[in-house]
This record gives structure tokens, sequence and C-alpha cells, in this order.
């Protein structure tokens, strides 16, 4: 295919202008030209057909550090894009090619090709790459399946039930047999996850209790949270959680904008490196026993473990030594003396 | 072995007199008096020597629904006990044995023998049974290894260091090869801590700025915490994690004496009810991306994943479009349309 002349041969770019404190404005952007990039040999030149628009770019915006670098101001915002090659001195790609990759807010982008890929029309809308076919669509299963690892006939809550990622995972929890329930923020969404979409029931989080819609809505209880917004959500949802619930930490939609952290544990560190908090009880693990005593034994007798006890004599001590727990008065394990130790 | 005839006929028990709310004090319980309980057929009655006191007891001191039912008022407190059988009329058990069982704050315990473990005296010191070689053992021994999952190299962190749990999660990191810092609450425990236990760090968190003193700790990141203690010192910790890091929470100590809960998820659910909540990147799912474009363009076909998309027409309307991401503007995908799609 011969390549192809841009007809206009300016690029628009909306660049990064400034940084928002707080809420973002549109005065944080700035709509400019450019010309269209030249292209080097091994370079693809691609016109964007479509921007994909999603909450986690509200992070690339801010200096503070994420799990990606800031975007550059100055710059094109950056953002998957569906574009299609329009000139080519890369033997990989030709002129006509539609892709998915990562241009940006802008007309045009260039490359070396490298993080392209490749769509075919025949298998359905282009847009659907940045969507139920892409990255929202991925984050959907993986986290859903992955870390929620759903169960026919548990429960799958789900918040920005009618976003992107939301609309997907409610989804996919009905095709595993699951109970799907939705949140949401208006009547009109939650009509929408639950005609359109099929989910079993949706609730507008801003109408009323929320723990109560909840319970009506869970009969039996949440055994998958899909937390897409952290924060007084989440809050509500840990009160309802069953045995052995799990909640992939997906997104913290309501304290991007925030100016100042509400108080309490900031959960984003958990999702920028992927970290675990697991919930223990000891009775769940008397397999252990066996293994532990072995070990232990061991490494007493070794030395490798050192181990002192703080022993309080007399039963009629234990309520004063028990409250010296939790102002920090002991060290080693606390035991009252009842009666005396044969062996000792 | 004859029975044995109690010298003292006499029961003394502390009872829980009343639940706290807030701190606990000595007014919640009360020592009384009673006949050494009869023995009846099948039955086996033990003289306690040791009485476990532990953080856990908090919760049941209360009405609130935690991981156990409430310990009931104007009986005995709860706990468990090392204790000598005294008469027995259940072939299973001989004056003399050594149990570990759950007979709570009192002289003598007497039951069928259910959920009684003999002790040989000869494999230690009794009173192990209460703390590393009991519960208290196995819990810093499961939740470590089978939550933490400590790798050589590793930092492990752990609060309440000088405690029953705490000083032996360490010690077993040291001897899994990893880096392992405490943190306690006076200097002394410190020195303790490293001086005794062996760990190669403690961090007195009433001293100064927490998250310097960690950073100093840690130069390498946090890559497990074993929480015994929740709270700010959580928050601190998270600020300093690793890609993958680990969290057992075991304990959430800081807010067992709390009259009112801090502000911000409340994360004793999580440990009630062995829950999980992880940190999810889509980036790191890549992997996956074969079995889901499989999966959902069949979901896809068949009709049975429904997917909508709000289309923006121009460039130039992305950042107002953007800001709608925030304020519950759009149902479905976002997009803009940068250019004409040729297949729409």
């Amino acid at each position: 295919m011969p390549d192809f002349q841009p007809t206009d041969p300016v690029n628009r770019r909306v660049v990064l202008q400034s940084r928002p404190h707080g809420e973002p404005a549109t005065t944080n952007f700035r709509l400019e030209t450019a010309p269209v990039p030249q292209v080097n040999e091994g370079e693809v030149l691609r016109r964007t057909l479509y921007l994909s628009l999603d909450p986690y770019m509200r992070g690339r915006m801010s200096e503070a550090a994420s799990y990606a670098s800031p975007a550059p101001l100055n710059q094109p915002m950056v953002g998957a894009t569906v574009s299609q090659v329009v000139q080519s001195r890369n033997s990989a790609f030709d002129v006509g090619d539609y892709i998915v990759g990562y241009d940006g807010w802008q007309d045009y982008g260039v490359s070396d090709g490298g993080g392209l890929r490749k769509l075919n029309p025949a298998d359905g809308p282009l847009s659907y790459a940045l969507g139920v076919l892409g990255m929202p669509g991925l984050t959907a299963y993986a986290a859903l399946l992955d870390i929620g690892k759903p169960q026919a006939g548990e429960t799958v809550v789900v918040s920005a039930a009618a976003g992107a990622v939301g609309s997907v995972v409610g989804q996919i929890a009905k095709i595993k047999g699951c109970r799907a329930v939705g949140l949401a923020g208006t009547d009109a969404k939650c009509r929408f996850v639950t005609g359109t979409l099929g989910f079993d029931a949706c609730i507008n989080y801003r109408d009323g209790s929320l723990a109560e819609a909840l319970q009506a809505a869970c009969p039996q209880g949440i055994d998958i949270y899909f937390d897409n917004v952290a924060g007084e959500i989440l809050e509500a949802v840990l009160g309802q959680i069953n045995l052995g619930a799990r909640i992939p930490l997906v997104g913290l939609i309501s304290q991007y904008n925030a100016a100042k952290l509400p108080p309490g544990p900031n959960l984003m560190p958990l999702l920028v490196r992927r970290a675990l908090i697991q919930g223990f009880l000891v009775g769940d693990h008397v397999s252990r026993q066996e293994a532990f005593r072995a070990d232990m034994t061991n490494w007493l007798q070794t030395g490798q473990v050192i181990y002192q006890e703080q022993i309080v004599e007399g039963l009629e001590n234990a309520p004063e030594a028990f409250l010296g727990l939790f102002t920090g008065q002991n060290t080693g394990k606390l035991l009252v003396r009842v009666s005396p130790d044969p062996h000792c």
C-alpha cells in the first residue's frame, strides 16, 4: 500500500499544562498544534481514531509517586489509543493497519513500533480494544478471577458498577454462577446495571443507608468485593463480609481528587505495590500444628529461638496483670502461676 | 495412681463481673470462691498450674460480635491453662497427667476430657505449651510462613515485637534468612528485642518520627509486615512497603480499648472473617491476555457480556469529558473519537 499523506498537516495535541491540587480542571490542559511528526527509518506514523479516558490518568497528572511516573508537563497527556498507520518505514507495519497503542491525547503518534498491537477489524469494533477487549476488560477478568476467585453461589459486590471495569465484573460474576450486586451513583445508572447488564441488584450509594441497602441486596453476606473506589463504601462493605472474603483493590476513585487524605490508613500503597493484607486466626491453622511443633522444638533446642516468660504469682493478680497487656507492661509471654509447678 | 484429694477444698475463680466500655479495669473482674467441682462418671478434674493472659481476651470481655462468642458474665473468665489431673473417672486420663486445656481463670477445671491435650514434661517446661509451643507460637509460625511467605534477603517488620507472638516472629524471620525489624514501646524492650532475641533492629515507636526510623531500619523497604496492632503503625508501614508485600493482620491491639473507633476503614472484620485485600494492577497480568481475549470474545458473541461505550466527539473535548469521570457523568466506557473510524 502506498504511503498515506496526511491531508491536514497539523498535529493537534492536548498537553498537560499544570498539575492539579485536589480536583483537576480543564485549565490543567491546553490544546495546541504542532507539525505532524517526521517518520525516520524504522518508524511508523499513525493517526488516532479513538482515545481512551480512564480514572487512572488522574494519578499521572500528579507529581506524587504512583504506579507509573507522572505525565510530563507541556507534553501530550498520556493515554491508550486505537489508530491507523498512515506512513511506515518499518517492515512490520503497513499503511492502513489498525493499531492499539499508547499515543496519548493527540492526532498523530510516531515510534519504532514497540508496544503496538495490530487489530483485525473483522474481530469486532476497533474501539473495543480500549475497553471490554482491552485493559479495562482484562482488569475486570484477572482481578475478579485471580484474586476474587468466585465460586458458584457466592455474592459479588462491585463499586462503580456502571463504569468500564465494574460493568464487566458483574457480568463475569453472573457467568460464574454468582449473585452480582452493583453500586452506582444515580438511579439511571442502577437501571442500566440491572436492566441492561443483568446484575441481580444495584444500589444507589448516594440514596439512604448504604449498610441497610447492602444487607437487603446481599442476604447471604458478601464473599467478594471488587473495589474501584475505597473510602466509605469499603468501610460499609467490610461490615458485611463473609468468612474468607476476597477484596481485589483495583481503584481508589473516592480519594483521587482529595487535596488532603481522609484519616485512617491510606490503602493506595496496597494497590500501587500490589500488596496483600490478610486476616489471620490461629484456629484455622490447626493443620500446621505438627510441622510447627517439630520445627519449634528443634529451634528451641538449637537455641535459634530464645523464649522469655513473665510469670505473675497468684490467680488474684490476674486482672491487674491482664490490664498491663494494653499498657505495654510486659516483655515476653505473660502467664499467671496459679499453683506450684512440680517441674519448676 | 490413686485419686488425688484436693488439700484445699475451695475453687477460687476470677469471674467477669461487668463489660468494659473502652479501657477495661480491675473492677470488671471479681475474685470469688466456690466448691471444687464434683467429678461425674467420664469426667476428669484438674488443678490449674498456669493461666495464659493474652490480648485477644479483651475481645471476649465485650458483647460486640468478634471471632468468638463473648465470655459470659459471672462465670470464670475464659483462658488457656496448663494443669494437672487430680481426679479422673475417665480412662483416657490418669491422676498426675499434665494437660493443656481451656479451663479459664480458676483453680480447678472439670470436663469430659474433650479438647484436652496431654503434655510430656520431658519435652521442656510445661508453661511453654501456652506460649512458644502453643497458640502464640503457632500464630507466629503459620501467619508468618503461610501468609507472609518470607524469602531469604527480604525485610520483615513486626509490631509488638517484645510480646509473645512478635518475639517469635522475628526469630523465625532470621531463621529464614530475612532482616528482622521489631517495633516496641520502650527502649528497654528494644534492647531485649535486638540484644536477647537477635533482631537486626528495633524501633521505639513512641520516640520521634516512625516513618524516618522505619526508613533507616529498612533501607531495602518492607516486604512483610506482621501486624499485631493496626492503627497508626500500619499507616506508617504502608508508606514503605515493597512491590508484592504481604501483611498478615493478626491483631489490632491499638484499637481494642477504643470506646470510639478511629475514622477510616476499620480492618477488624478482615481479621474476624479471615479475609483478604489485595492490590491489583493490570500490568502484572499480561500472562492472562490470551485466556481473557478468548473468553471475552466468546462472551460478547453469545451475548453473555453486554458492552456499552460513551463516545465523545473531538479531541478538543477530551479534558472536559475526562473530568466527568470523577463526577459520575459517564455510563460504560468513555472514549474520544479523534478522527473518523473507517469501520463505523
